[in-house]
């Protein structure tokens, strides 16, 4: 989509333009690198489309936009070193590439730049942007922390998975959204309607991630094929297969998922044929679509600018279509 | 001293009233635990009796003043994981008594809630607040990185050192005291010469570490006996030693230095008497003693009222006669 790659592009333009080139560079270096990995840039947009959609212009929220992405990109560098993720985007993580205690400090140091990035907004509008992004920050924290609770967790209910996705995925979607339509300087409608919109489609946007983590192509996604399925990750594919299961179906999944070591490509076979049996796949498709639909219905009360509604509108459809 | 315990009690206070029986348990009991672990409190101290000395009260610097202890804390949950430090203040530090995740995210959380904190704050000086804190959060984490770069340089020099100290430790002390300047709301003196003497104070404070790592009583000092000593860590004792040292004393040293196992006692023994021996140690109480007149010089020509003024200086003096 020529509108989106356009926005895309002043992100990249924005990040080259951050004065990474500093001392110690064994700090700085590792922010570059993680930051040259690319990626959709999908937060940064929506600042930025949200701006345009309420009348402003791009350009003027550009700052608040990169303080977005640093951020995301911290819980990144953080989350790979608790999750122990090997790649990401195709290249090794960061903990991987240099240390952990890189890793570490590298995340808080991007962690401060965001906050900067996001101050380079009018006074008028300073307060409530930090607000929203620091609210939206802890609940990051929090989501990835239940996250990581599941793992030795007995029982996980879909609706604590479906709250975990919320905090850690979802909010910040819907805070750039807020973001950039606080950014606009105009604020046709209040900022939080778009937050709205965004945390809806952030939770399709993370049901489809799940999706695609099982079945997806590996070479596509840029990361291990089925690392939720060989990791026994509690995902909403999981949780609803064991909901829906037979007993007797029910008792072959624990048995892959039991402690006795298999094959990870049988595994992941395996599973993923229970995903789709059960009808667990059909359904993580149907929870996706109706977040999806209740963004877009959303959107639609919403008084916006035609020409970027319609880019919004083209990029949360290929965000469901997406193949990584 | 009555004075500080009263700010300390302040600060304490503040501290209980932060609402940190969140869910999840897991990510805020270890923030609550990192916080009980109590300390001088000194960052916080600072911000208040300089709203007091510029005429301000106390209490309306209360928020930024937590703000300011709970990034300190922050720093202090993830230097321990890099530092791999198994005591702090007399007890196991957070990624000991919890484990690395919980450590690195309990921080991440910190730091966000230390923006919240430094946010509630008038209209009028968020944006210098914020400024000048992120600021001072970013030379932190390069003087953390620098410190970490020592560990593995074959040559530092002292000024590097003495630069690395001033990025990790001074700064904060110096942007703690202008923040107090700037929240009494009166602002009788441009904020940053409170940042001078702030500083200069920072460095005083942080060569009396030094000292008492290695000649201090491991009982009151709450951590390992000499624990820089065992580490070979680079500081301004053993820069000045290697520096001083005659050609033969400067071989002993090297063997203490070399990759043959000692007994840590045995170890930390010769290598203080080499310290004292060589007059490193005169050298850093000569050093911290400087820094300590030069912030004191620079408070003298700063327009303040005497009480809080008297309050500072005495507790700036026994900043400098602590054992711990």
């Amino acid at each position: 989509m020529k509108e989106v790659r356009r926005l895309q592009g002043l992100v990249k333009k924005g990040i080259e333009d951050l004065d990474l080139k500093r001392q110690p560079q064994t700090l700085y270096e590792p922010v570059s690198y993680t930051l040259q990995l690319g990626g959709k840039r999908l937060r940064p947009v929506l600042v930025l489309l949200t701006a345009e959609m309420t009348g402003g212009r791009a350009e003027d929220a550009l700052a608040p936009a990169l303080g977005v992405e640093l951020f995301h990109n911290f819980t990144l560098l953080h989350d790979d070193i608790m999750d122990a993720a090997p790649l990401r985007r195709g290249k090794l993580t960061v903990y991987q590439q240099y240390n952990t205690d890189t890793a570490i400090l590298a995340g808080d140091v991007m962690m401060v730049r965001a906050q900067q990035l996001l101050m380079q907004v009018d006074d008028a509008i300073l307060r409530p942007v930090l607000e929203l992004f620091n609210q939206s920050a802890i609940e990051v924290c929090e989501g990835q922390q239940f996250d990581l609770n599941f793992e030795t967790s007995v029982h996980v209910s879909i609706s604590d998975y479906l709250e975990m996705i919320r905090l850690k995925t979802a909010v910040l979607l819907g805070t750039s959204m807020a973001i950039g339509a606080l950014a606009s300087g105009r604020e046709p409608t209040p900022a939080r309607s778009f937050g709205d919109v965004g945390e809806k489609l952030g939770m399709a946007f993370q049901l489809q991630d799940d999706i695609l983590d099982s079945f997806g192509n590996p070479q596509k996604i840029g990361k291990q094929a089925g690392g939720d399925i060989i990791q026994n990750k509690k995902t909403y594919l999981l949780l609803k297969a064991m909901e829906l299961a037979t007993p007797a179906v029910q008792k072959e999944l624990e048995k892959w998922l039991g402690p006795e070591e298999y094959k990870a490509e049988e595994k992941v076979k395996a599973v993923k044929d229970l995903f789709e049996q059960t009808g667990a796949y059909d359904a993580a498709v149907r929870l996706r679509d109706n977040y999806y639909q209740e963004a877009i219905e959303a959107l639609h009360k919403l008084d916006v600018r035609p020409e970027p509604k319609s880019v919004f509108l083209r990029l949360a459809q290929s965000l469901l279509n997406r193949e990584h």
